[in-house]
């Protein structure tokens, strides 16, 4: 049984979600790890991790609008010295993930045919995020 | 250390909570591996899983109720090629999990009392859903 | 290749986030694993998980009150012979976390800097909490 960590860097340009699923499957092929179960973890509490359907990019233009509305930037925070859209990216990466395990099988990650693995940006300005990726099996 | 993978198919019958705990516990039971950790993923984007009590089935009825509200089906929505019932599924996954991790001792999984595990299908259809199974362990 | 497991108690004073970073980072430090994989199991589901800034105490109050007014105590639920908190108990739970994954390096869980580990109590009275931590590595 052996073990890969790996930072990954991803530079986002404001608000929304960003694929990376290519970036995880690399770091599998080349881990040399054919079995065993990734982790993906967040570094931030400002940005977060979702499962998303990879084709239609209508379907990220939805989720935005829906998340904008279930948790407004215009609505009263009394954190709000880091600006009007820093609590709501707070709320949104509780009500997402800060964290994703996927099995790995046949040296790649078993993501169904549609599902694509993204990164949230919550935040309105550009980032520099990093997500930790570990990857244990044989 | 040694591991395990399993294919879970679980056939819905329209939008609902499917408790599949007995499948999982028998999964591990025929595994041979009585400590470790057990991951389930599942495959889609419009079917989730969750943790959710196991006893009083009106909970159920509260969490549909819930869910149908926080997430509308009649809302306008960018992507509606695939009915008025897929954008909303998409973003009940997102809110509920894709992936659960269960550690594993004395040869079961380490639920609590009341906890059970749940597929969460959230379109209207009959589908059959996969699980992937994986334990890791001795 | 070793795995490691602990019941964590955390005694809860009503509803609100309770941090509890420091109590898995002495778990990881004593197990004498240095390189792997820590999952963090909440045994209830009426309490749960989640990661979330771990200084400026004023965005606990906002994660309440945002919470609160998601899934309110004052809407009809079938299940209510445990209390109005009960039912949002478990919808709250439901859009976080039952568990958590944490690679773990040189020693220590990879939080980012911001990072605190929460138990979101979800039940107005206080109660003895378990959560189960597990650590697989070497």
């Amino acid at each position: 049984m052996r073990q890969k960590f790996h930072r990954l860097t991803i530079e986002t340009r404001g608000k929304g979600l960003y694929m990376f699923t290519s970036g995880i499957e690399g770091f599998v092929a080349e881990s040399g790890i054919s079995a065993g179960l990734l982790t993906l973890w967040c570094l931030h509490t400002s940005a977060s991790l979702t499962v998303q359907e990879n084709a239609d990019p209508t379907v990220r233009k939805d989720v935005a609008a829906f998340f904008d509305e279930l948790v407004p930037e215009d609505r009263t925070y009394i954190h709000d010295d880091e600006g009007p859209d820093d609590m709501p990216a707070h709320l949104r990466s509780m009500l997402t993930n800060t964290q994703l395990s996927i099995p790995v099988h046949g040296g790649r990650p078993t993501l169904g045919m549609w599902q694509g693995v993204y990164l949230f940006e919550h935040r309105r300005q550009p980032h520099r995020r990093t997500v930790i990726l570990h990857l244990i099996g044989e």
